[in-house]
Order: structure tokens, then C-alpha cells, then sequence
């Protein structure tokens, strides 16, 4: 039997008033971009909105618009999938300040020039925000649940605790509560690469060639976080790249160099780096505790969603720690929430990879 | 009591011979800079070699050259100090590669030009090479002991191997046998770094402003694995930098993104970029087992020294698993070797720092 169809759809949201923001500042003219997938039901009582991480983008299920390559979560959504679109409306839009339709700082301001870093710095709960303004657009009041991993899960509890009434299940994936320490330096670091390209030119540089050499670095450091130590000693060791013996000079010797370069420069076909300072620093300003009154318990008083949250134990970037301190508050507040370590060895990226016991603790909470 | 005076001499040693380096070139008129503290004895029995780290020079405990500031290691060299000068003559040279008055790409080559890039790839047993030349010149054939953290860890491995006869005790600290995918990964994000800058210019950057902006990024980058996300956490959490409130902007906000920052900038006013890239370069080739046939046992075989690594359990660079599997090794080759984990907050890092029980381990491991 021919495996069913996913029926997917593209769409734009121009927000019909200004956008206000955490900063103080309103927006004027917001348009997102979103995907959905399956049929809202008659009640509207089937929707589930996916967020996205950092660099990933509205096509959770249907061809990369640059890349061609199949969505990033194709293996979760789908027909008969834990994410069953046979039976849920998915929903899943470009982040406010993102590259993908989204506005950002790429997009026009009144001047009809790019906003470039004259964009406001946004948060994640601005990202949310112009999510629900999507919600409140399509009729739907309440959602069958919210589903994000790493950003995205910043983006579902924040969605849990701002908008508490609009979800009956919120799932958090390999995500944290606030950002640490060492997440605000690796992410600093990118900044900073990205900003000492001289073709960065203050953000200035749309029409021209951008800042491809600082925005590769940038995501070179970044990736060595989304993979675990183990995982990148088995993949790669020290195997050398197309040779038997070392070369003596700087090329690429060994596979994870080569690796790590194709990462960066491939990135930079895909992604704007204005939209990678502007969503890093959203990141970088996450603590939902702070939110309210220094007590992350706060965030979820009142909130009547079933929680389910998952780490992973080879993630050094949202650690299990993160997760349990969020589970600590949530069973604080009085949340029904179930919490699970999975084993993979993929490091913080085994949100996006084979990692069947995922599949099955979705397709579990979602499913009851 | 006024504490005694350390006796300290700088040299410089302009090798008799080229040196044969491990890439098969041989490189002409070699000088090392070397510090002594102390006083050689008659029968010159009593010398103690330290080598450096990554970013270290020969001045462990006579101020920095360029900064001014204290040696790096004055609360452990020194008159009565656990390294003490007053039994013994301490050396520590600056390696081959290095920007510290030995020959390295910044020196000049034979058409009285830098040889920035032409300088050829060296590796860890090339530098120590270089010191055992220094040894030979100075007519000691067997010292008390060779000692070294991080990279200077290596070095002493490497040392142990391949001059076997030539240490009675060897002291490795904070170190590995091998540099790991993601060691090697961490430093090609810095070389990235200091490539994609455009002054940088294919490494001809000599006589003019150097690739700064490159070489700042690259050592944030390497700084952050140099603490441990604890340590990070307990010394800057969340907390912003001389401000209540944040600013919505690409500040440096928080006062890890500050202190990022400035190590990232002070670094480039004391060390030369293309030295960056020579030395993480030799430490990424750094595979003792493989000069070995694929053994680690075997690089000690016939070894009679005395060993003593030392870990910290809160090191991710080079954690405690890689001192376990030196003395695994150790113990296959049959020479005698203590092996102790240290509990301390500062990561890699801690070898460096006020660890009182390091003291005590060096005291007693030196002194008996």
C-alpha cells in the first residue's frame, strides 16, 4: 500500500496590528510565515504547533525552500506518525526575527530599506506572541498541545506560561528554562566572529555579499555543542579525510575538520546572519523564572496543561539538570508533568535523530 | 623573615645544528629562549624541566615580558614552593613555534623575511626535540624530573617516549595522550577564526596590524573549554555587567560575554596568530600511541622513570578518562605510576590555579 500523503500547505499571516514587544518597542507590519499540516477539525480542537530551533525554519515536513532537502522533522510528522497528521492540524511558523518569510531584520522597514540591526532585539516570548497572533487568526482558542525541542522548547514554556489556557499538553525537548553561563559564551561567540567580518559592515551589508566567513565560524562553534563528545569520537576519532597520512599543513587532515567546514559554509547558503545575532540573543536572554519574580514555579501557577519533558543524557548543551529543575518547578506549581532521560548517543542534537524511544514517548503523551 | 629571592636568568640557546623535524624538513638556525630559576649542582643532578602550555611562555615565575604580570605558575616554582628552587634548577623553555624569542613563524627565515606560513608544521616531539637540545648544550644527561599541565603534559609524554633514559620522574598534569575529535574540532574553529579574517592576508600579516579580530574570537572560543560549566556558573550565572537592567541591544550585557570579550582582546596584544595556528596544529597531530604502532604500552616500554598524572574532575578538555588511559598504558609497560583525580571548580584550568592539593601532590611526587 502507497504510503498516504501529508497534505501540507504554505502560508503568510500579515498581522493586522503592531507587535508589541518585551523591549518596549512595537512592531509595525509583522508578517509570518507558517506551514501546516493535515485538517483542522470542525471544532478546531486538533491543532498542535510545532516551534523551531535556532536554525531551523517552518518546513518541519515539506522540502527546504533553499536546500530542497526533506523537513527537519520528517521522521516525527507525518501520517501515521507520532505526530500523526492524519489526525492533527500541525501548524509550524518561521520565528519572528527569522529568514524564512518571517519578518526580520532583513525585511523592510519604512523606509523601505532593511531593517538590519535597527530590527529590535526580540525574545522568545515576542516569538511566541506573534505565534498566537497566528492562533488568534485561524479561530483556535485552544490547542491540542505545543511541541518544541532545544529553542522551541524555550518557546513551548513560554507559550505554557504566558498563555496558559491555549494549550492541554505542552512537550519540552532537550530545552532549558534559561539560558546558562556557558550557553551566553558560546553563543557570544558567534556574535562575536559574525560581527568582526568586516562584510558584516554593521549589519549593513544586504545586496551584498554578507558576512559568510564570520557567520561559518559561528556555526562551527555552535555545532561542536549540538554533538556529544562520544558521538563525535565514534563518527569521527581521528580518522584523516581523503588520505593515509597527515599532510603537515592546514588543510583539512582529519574528517571532523572537514566536517565542521562543510557545516559552516553550507550554513551560509541557508541562513542571514543579522537573524542569527538577533535569535541568539533572544536565546541569551531566556530565563522564565526571572519572568516572574526570580521563581520559575511562578511561571506555571495556574496552568492547568499536562507536561511532558525529555532529555537526553549525551546533551551537554541543555543538560538533564535543566530539565529537572523544570520539572521540580512544574511539580511545585502543581502540573501533572512526566519527565524521561533518554539514552542517545547523539549529543543535544538527538531531538532531530533516530532515537525510536522519542518517537515513542511522543506519540505516547500526545496520543492520551 | 623576608622571603628569599628567587634566582632567575633568561637565555637564549642558538642551536649548533639544524633540527630534524617529524615532517621530514629540517629547519635551519633553531633558537630557544629559555628561563632558569635556582642553581644547578655540581654533578647536575638536580634539574627540573617545565614545559608550557598552549598560551604559556618560559617565564613561569619572573614577570610576562609583554604584560608585566606575575609568572604563570609562581604559586607553585619558587624558593620553599612545592617546584623548589631552592633544591632545584627549574627550566622552562619557550617551545619551538612559539612568539617568545624561540624560532617560529614570526622569525625570519633565509631570505631575512618572516616566515610566516613557509614555517613548516611541527609537532609536540619536534618541540620537546628542541628542549632536549637545550638539555645537551647545558651537559645534563638525566634530570629529576620532567613536568608539564596541558600541552606541557604532552610534552612530558612525549619527553618520557622518546628520551626514556632521561627523566627520573615524570609529572603530568590536566593532560591527554591524544588529542580527542573535539579537541581537535575546538581548535579548528579557532584557526578558522584567524583565517577568515582578512588581515590575517595568507599568514603575511608581519610589519602590519595582525588578524586581532580573528585571533580574539579564536580564544574565546578556546576559553570557554578551559572552565567548567560550573565554574562558569558559580563566577557569572546570569549576571549583567555594570547595569540593573538589560539593554536590548548587542552589548555585553552579561558579565560572561564581558569577560569573554576582554580575554578575547587582551590575548592578541601578547601573542602572534600564526603561532596560534603552528602550535593547536602540532597539538591536534598529538597521538603518542600512534608513534607508537597504535599502542600506548608500547611508547613506554623500557621506561624505568617514576609517573604521576594528575586529573580534574571537573575538566572537560581533557578529563579524567584520558589520565586513566595513560596509566592503563603505564601499568601494561610496568612502571610505576600514581594517578590521582582532583575535585576542584575551575575546569581545565585548575592546574593553573589555587588548588592546594596540586601543591601537595607536586611536593610529594618531586621530593621523594
Amino acid at each position: 500500500m502507497a504510503k498516504p500523503a501529508i497534505l501540507t500547505a504554505s502560508h503568510v499571516l500579515d498581522l493586522s496590528q503592531p507587535l508589541a514587544l518585551d523591549g518596549g518597542q512595537s512592531l509595525p507590519r509583522v508578517r509570518i510565515a507558517y506551514e501546516t499540516y493535515g485538517t483542522l477539525n470542525a471544532d478546531k480542537s486538533n491543532a498542535i504547533i510545532i516551534f523551531h530551533a535556532l536554525t531551523g525554519d517552518q518546513c518541519v515536513a515539506s522540502p527546504h525552500p533553499i536546500t530542497g532537502k526533506p523537513g527537519w522533522w520528517i521522521r516525527m510528522v507525518g501520517p501515521g506518525l507520532p505526530i500523526d497528521t492524519g489526525r492533527y492540524f500541525v501548524i509550524c511558523a518561521n520565528v519572528l526575527g527569522g529568514c524564512y518569510g518571517s519578518t526580520g531584520p532583513a525585511s523592510l522597514a519604512d523606509d523601505r530599506q532593511p531593517y538590519a540591526m535597527r530590527f529590535p532585539v526580540i525574545t522568545i516570548r515576542d516569538m511566541v506572541r506573534a505565534q498566537v497572533a497566528v492562533l488568534d487568526a485561524l479561530g483556535i482558542e485552544q490547542l491540542h498541545a505545543v511541541v518544541g525541542g532545544s529553542m522551541g522548547g524555550m518557546q513551548a514554556l513560554s507559550f505554557a506560561a504566558n498563555w496558559p489556557s491555549r494549550a492541554r499538553a505542552v512537550l519540552v525537548i532537550a530545552s532549558t528554562a534559561r539560558h546558562s553561563a556557558q550557553n551566553i559564551a558560546f553563543h557570544e561567540v558567534g556574535r562575536q566572529a559574525i560581527m568582526a567580518d568586516p562584510k558584516w559592515k554593521g549589519g549593513d551589508y544586504y545586496g551584498g555579499k554578507g558576512p559568510d566567513n564570520g557567520l561559518a565560524v559561528a556555526r562551527m562553534a555552535a555545532h561542536i555543542t549540538y554533538l556529544s563528545e562520544e558521538g563525535m569520537h565514534e563518527k569521527f576519532g581521528r580518522k584523516l579525510q581523503d588520505r593515509t597520512e597527515k599532510t603537515f599543513g592546514f588543510d583539512a587532515d582529519f574528517q571532523v575538520e572537514s566536517y565542521l567546514r562543510h557545516q559552516g559554509l553550507s550554513f551560509t547558503d541557508r541562513f542571514d546572519a543579522n537573524s542569527y545575532l538577533y535569535i541568539t540573543r533572544a536565546m541569551d536572554y531566556f530565563d522564565l523564572a526571572e519572568e516572574h519574580g526570580g521563581r520559575l514555579a511562578e511561571a506555571f501557577k495556574g496552568v492547568t496543561a499536562k507536561f511532558c519533558l525529555v532529555s537526553f543524557d549525551t546533551d551537554w548543551l541543555y543538560p538533564t539538570t535543566e530539565s529537572r529543575t523544570i520539572a521540580h518547578a512544574l511539580n511545585a506549581a502543581g502540573a501533572p508533568v512526566s519527565f524521561v532521560e533518554l539514552s542517545a548517543p547523539f549529543g543535544h542534537d538527538s531531538f532531530l535523530l533516530d532515537v525510536p524511544a522519542l518517537d515513542r514517548v511522543i506519540a505516547g503523551f500526545l496520543g492520551c
